[in-house]
């Protein structure tokens, strides 16, 4: 036996969970997955995620890895572990990397979604994995908004208060809305963000969408590098970890 | 001021409710809606279900009808309702009726749908409202014993013990399955269902699905008015109710 470096990708619903990362007494994402791989192993083992993802936040393509030596095939983690773990977290895929191979430094690029549902109804059989906002939004001018975050720009503007990182500048690949029915759904991949930064755009991109400013202002907000000039923090639950890409990775 | 009979659409989120009706000490979606009338009207009052779906099922359009004595205009109480009651209940609708309209003995259709989950990966996002059966389903096989259930017949075998009617015969006025990618959902239509008849039947079906019994088979079982003949119990979270119609109700 020897030490493999296993990467795992992850689903869950956040919706009742403090967030990814392991606090004492809480349930959390990291924590859970944490305890089956001990109650499948016998070893304490940590694991390293991709992203911290907030209390309430969900997603479809978390990434993470350990280091474990453990006869356990690689493959076979994921049906062990998918029967340990609860309903709202399921083993996507595993794969075994290379020694160095860390998911949350080498990770390249990461998208998000956001789902904002603009009906008049409370939708209650999707009440986790939304913001329910009951105004016409202006989606086009939204759309204009959103495209003017594209770029290699100073996102300070955009972290809460707690964004302990000195280097405020990210690259965002791509950003756009789509709009079916009455639901809202911006989508925003980028190399990294700061803290809140998702959910701060989408509040500043709501207050756009009720004519509250002009799409360009976004401009102003990105240069002001003032937080108390964008939005407000759009709520947890709309948003969901799309994916994460990993160039070092031959397969992806 | 006279007293009003007002009907209440209602859709909920079930799973993390003990069903529709009132139960001491457990929550349900009656009694969650009756306190939220008490907190609004000051009246203590009950309201009529027009189907007591179990624990753990959901609906999109639930009916309900209450008297009372108060001078908040009909339309009011949505809204007023809706402030009041978690993200998992909502007021759809409300309408005041005739004196003597009774949303469960006046209801002359029901359908419900039920949602199986037939991918690889657990549907986190969805878990709550999907029956997960990670198996290969013969659409066609269960399409065409779903055909079988339709007409006015003795529906015996479909009933779970519990059931206290003796008669046991319903008409199903339509019953068919979609399937989009890996998702199948059941729709049933009848003038009334026995206790667990739906699920039962979708349990039946998804063994059709499997191989297990040929699509005619479902004739055999319905002649048997014996529960042991047909197949197991789907579980309760991927039952919606839909919608109840009254024809005593001009709009509708």
């Amino acid at each position: 036996m020897h030490k493999r470096n296993i990467k795992l990708t992850i689903a869950y619903d956040g919706f009742d969970y403090c967030g990814w990362q392991t606090q004492p007494n809480k349930p959390t994402i990291q924590g859970t997955i944490e305890s089956a791989i001990e109650r499948l192993t016998n070893q304490k083992i940590q694991i390293t995620g991709a992203s911290r993802t907030d209390s309430g936040v969900s997603a479809l393509g978390q990434t993470a890895n350990f280091i474990i030596d453990s006869p356990i095939p690689t493959a076979n983690f994921k049906n062990a572990l998918n029967n340990i773990l609860p309903d709202e977290i399921a083993i996507i895929d595993t794969q075994e990397v290379l020694d160095d191979f860390n998911s949350r430094f080498d990770a390249e690029s990461k998208e998000y979604q956001y789902t904002i549902y603009t009906g008049k109804n409370k939708p209650v059989m999707n009440c986790r994995h939304c913001w329910f906002y009951p105004y016409n939004l202006d989606v086009e001018a939204m759309s204009e908004a959103a495209k003017l975050l594209i770029g290699t720009k100073d996102f300070k503007a955009f972290a809460s208060a707690g964004d302990e990182r000195d280097n405020t500048i990210r690259t965002v690949f791509d950003c756009h809305l789509n709009c079916i029915d009455q639901t809202i759904t911006f989508t925003i991949c980028g190399n990294g963000f700061l803290y809140n930064m998702v959910r701060n755009i989408v509040g500043t991109l709501t207050e756009i969408g009720k004519g509250k400013w002009q799409p360009n202002y976004i401009n102003d907000i990105i240069q002001s590098k003032d937080r108390s000039k964008a939005g407000i923090l759009a709520p947890a639950q709309g948003l969901c970890l799309m994916s994460i890409k990993y160039s070092c990775l031959d397969k992806e």
